[in-house]
């Protein structure tokens, strides 16, 4: 790692030769290989992006000029020539360096990252504030194509059209997050070429235009003309934004050049830059969705560490079980095929399938004019990013009472994709959502039969919410609404998913320490009415509820608003993961973090024996 | 009204005369007009919807086809003329007929509207069900040229071209919606020109291909290539849509042809149709923003009934002596700069403003990139359609506490458009957002006060919701987070924002009862401390908390768990809007229908008091 060793920010790599950067693009990728394959991670988009981060570095100073990226998982080589390159085995670790920008862990990550499509909104926001403050430093935004699948992107590119700013969008086009089925998008980028004689034509004329600001005005109608016939039209000319490429992307000669060019426009930009994906490891080349993001692998031969089945693999199953005997059932996802177990599904119900690219959004509403005219949709989507589907889900679905099946995968702590990812919010905003039935399934036994229920017995929107990973150590089959696990008189413990085993967990504990806890399961998070649990707080007076969701909107509120209306006095612990910011690093280790565990529920469970028990209160009706 | 008078289905408007169409377009616009005078509601964009409306009903029939309107408010000719004359006065009543399309008015209405860019999506899921099922039916989507700046009709064009489905998506281009600032669309729309060379080739094609459907997929290259060459590449054609247009929206002889030619393709088609929105009523023709949507008004001269200042006033005028004072701040707007009060703002610091047409998505981004590089972004939004950022708030903002302000306009009951623009989930999703403040003034001097707070003292985001229209009959001033306003010892009465003036006035009915009401107002509803709230039922052990929000995610949910938390015993009543399906009417109406006004709270606490009071418990501490 001769180069590398000596990389520590743009300003290092604009000193190297060709011949040096040749090298450093190599010894980037070794690198990337050796560390990702031993703490997991995204390795095909960023072996693909190796030339393109140099070349941006090259041009720019990303301590100062601000480079947005769009989702992220294309920012490795980016942190690791900015300082991070001796933290990267900590990468994704519970207290090590992120998988994506982040600023707190250095000035050159410009913006967080994370969600799809909101770069160039965000770098829009940068290049105005810039200009507006007489800024000097440059705005670039950088995403992926499958990022343009997302309404937000669209939303983006016309108003950075519209605004006139200086700033750069560069799109990297690796034909992979866009299926050729999905979506105009996908054929529009195909009929893009690069027409190396706009390129010159358009040089010289700024060049010649550069001491005549008001004839470049004047005459801007005159370029308008002559672009239409120079360039190809298409979608983002006709929006108004100058358009370059595309480009070779594995070419850093190339690249700097249209790079430095974009950067010279005094107008907004947009760069269409070709990689491939996993470029320059075979396996990777070869399978780019199965090394796209995965845990700890052989780095010679790409075999993945073995992974145990899960619950996405269970929905996947039981999917394909009823589709089999309901033919109005269709499977929708949104870029997730395979991480929400649907490729089964998609292979063998073509016709019955969707993939909407990353359109939250429209994935939902078209679901509700599937349910309205008879389909019964089921929409496989993670819980964070449904939250982009929040508003068509109370709008399109649920003001009319439509039967839509949402199957909300990894809710709940989704481990080292950290922050971004977590699925914490969905128990607060499915609840808000009117008439939503929430289903929270804690073995696969009951993901196989509520899943079987929100899709024969229900007819309103229902969600069936279950994390990332397979079982805890519980794995019965209670799928009623509320079950008693367990009988005790000295405290109520209540918990739901997968959490019901730290909650049986603490009760072991508890009862070492002679201390009698009732533990009940809740398997419907929806609605006001908790009959067996507020029996048992009349019986304990006391409850820790203990949930991997955020506070706000959180089961613990519900069960105390219901037992104030009834007039249960109680003392209760909530122990959950408070306003919902939560860092990266195992599951085990971030329940410890943040108190959720089952240790956490005996230490709750003892400091509240240590209060004073409400007397029940005469007239108290359940 | 001879004509419109013997019109009650698709099927009678098929049945006229040349002749008799025309008059029945002049009925209409009269009918329109006294009916709009009177009820207020849309009345532009309805009368720019004449031709169009009839034209669709001679070439559909809406009993059967599925005919989507996107916003919905240019539904009024469609709801005239399928069976809703007769109740037209009772447009946007309680109890009467709604300004937007509904189901369960009319099997006419295939789908509900009101918030924007849905329609194409929609459009597509019902598509797939007919294709799917083998039904019988035509899928058409209707919107205006503003839905189209939301990125959510993007994703729903991206997935109509790829779908190949048969339906056929009408632009109403009044050119109106879209600023001509605002985003690189409108000038696309601009560019575009009918072809009638095309049209003609197009059908002379597929007539002559009709009997050699695989001469006609073979030949597809050619006509592609064709194409290129007669219809001006745009980008709905580039993202693979066919296009048909621009069409003149008022003759109705050419639009009945242009939507017979679009309905006989196999493919999804986009039709181009140019209207003049207010079109026949000069004062309309002329001011269309003033009469878009409007209460009671003169049909004769336009002149609408006055309407006092309200809180979006106070907003405006607030904003613009805080910008003077403060060069960070900058105001976005999302397609509503009159509606929110921006529009002094917008003219005195246009540097300073911008629209960013109907993507709250976008604007959140933007705001949050704005902050991060030292802007002051304040975002007026409608509570309603601020559920569109919601990802956004959580992602982009939140998770960096990004010192961003949300004025959250039309919070809580918004009267007469009813159900899908009812500001009542935002208490729950903002509490979501992690470190989210959130102000609820309950006065105009509470908004100048908390305004000012929000821009000048802090620095994470913040939100600040006040209602439509004025003031309640409670006018103080008391900005901190928890005011006792009126001692008492047998109940806590807690409100927030204008609900304040009902709990004042439930406490004076209470008194004549002899029962003592302790009345809180709360004016910050983040965070989950409110120690003058539980000090207060320590004392009382009763809460009646009224909210004009939905109950998940409540006021009230946290101040029990507030309790529990504390070991307060107490009985509660909440008194909110419950699942959150609310139907139009006055604000008086609805608050009375759904049992939040001083007289439920009254009721409420008769019957708290009637129950067993708990008693203080020894150790709890607040």
């Amino acid at each position: 790692m001769e180069v590398l060793n000596r990389i520590h920010s743009s300003a290092d790599v604009k000193k190297l030769s060709p011949e040096e950067l040749e090298m450093l693009a190599v010894e980037l990728r070794v690198f990337l290989l050796n560390s990702v394959a031993k703490t997991g991670g995204h390795l095909a988009s960023n072996l693909g992006a190796v030339e393109l981060s140099l070349a941006l570095h090259r041009v720019y100073d990303t301590s100062k000029d601000r480079l947005i990226f769009d989702v992220g998982h294309q920012s490795y080589v980016h942190k690791i020539i900015t300082g991070r390159r001796e933290r990267f085995d900590t990468l994704r670790q519970f207290g090590g360096i992120s998988g994506f920008p982040k600023p707190v862990e250095s000035d050159d990550d410009a913006f967080i990252a994370g969600h799809a499509s909101n770069a160039i909104s965000v770098a829009v926001g940068m290049a105005k504030a810039r200009t507006l403050q007489h800024g000097d430093y440059n705005v670039v935004a950088l995403l992926g194509d499958g990022a343009l699948t997302g309404g937000l992107a669209y939303e983006g590119l016309a108003a950075a059209a519209a605004s006139g700013e200086p700033m750069v969008i560069i799109l990297n086009d690796n034909k992979m997050s866009i299926d050729p089925n999905v979506g105009g998008t996908a054929r529009l980028l195909q009929d893009m070429r690069i027409r190396p004689g706009y390129i010159r034509f358009k040089r010289w004329y700024r060049d010649m235009m550069a001491d005549a600001p008001e004839l470049y005005q004047f005459s801007h109608r005159l370029k308008e003309n002559i672009k239409g016939r120079v360039l190809p039209s298409n979608m983002f000319s006709a929006m108004g934004l100058n358009c370059l490429g595309p480009v070779d992307g594995h070419n850093i000669r190339e690249l700097e050049a249209v790079l430095k060019l974009a950067k010279d426009y005094r107008e907004p930009v947009l760069v269409h830059v070709i990689t491939k994906k996993g470029k320059g490891v075979p396996f990777a080349e070869e399978h780019p969705e199965i090394y796209h993001g995965l845990g700890p692998f052989d780095p010679f031969t790409g075999e993945p560490e073995p992974v145990e089945a899960g619950f996405s693999d269970c929905f996947g199953e039981t999917l394909c079980k009823l589709a089999e005997e309901n033919d109005r059932l269709v499977g929708i996802t949104a870029a997730m095929c395979l991480g929400t177990g649907m490729e089964h599904f998609a292979s063998r119900f073509p016709d019955r399938f969707t993939d909407v690219g990353i359109a939250e959004g429209h994935a939902t509403s078209m679901a509700a004019g599937m349910a309205k005219q008879g389909l019964i949709p089921v929409f496989a989507v993670y819980s964070s990013f449904l939250q982009r589907g929040f508003d068509m889900m109370i709008h399109d679905v649920s003001l009319l009472k439509l039967h839509v099946v949402f199957c909300i995968d990894r809710a709940s702590l989704v481990g080292s994709d950290g922050e971004t990812h977590h699925g914490i919010f969905d128990v607060s905003y499915l609840r808000t959502v009117p008439g939503m039935k929430i289903f929270a399934p804690a073995s696969f036994s009951e993901l196989r039969e509520l899943l079987r229920k929100a899709v024969e017995e229900e007819s309103g929107p229902v969600a069936i919410r279950y994390p990332r990973g397979g079982e805890n150590t519980w794995s019965g089959l209670h799928p009623e609404r509320e079950a008693v696990l367990q009988s005790g008189s000295d405290v109520t413990l209540v918990a739901y998913g997968t959490m019901i085993a730290e909650a049986l967990k603490a009760a072991k504990q508890l009862e070492t320490k002679g201390i009698s806890a009732e533990v009940i399961k809740l398997s419907a998070l929806d609605g006001k009415d908790f009959p067996e649990t507020m029996k048992s707080l009349m019986k304990t007076g006391r409850l820790v509820c203990t949930e991997e969701v955020c506070a706000a909107g959180s089961l613990g509120t519900v069960l105390a608003t219901a037992a104030a209306e009834q007039g249960i006095p109680l003392r209760a612990r909530f122990l959950n993961l408070g306003e919902g910011i939560v860092v990266h690093g195992s599951r085990a280790e971030l329940m410890r973090k943040y108190g959720i565990d089952a240790e956490a529920a005996v230490e709750a469970t003892v400091a509240l024996l240590g209060e004073q028990v409400p007397q029940q209160l005469p007239g108290t009706q359940v």
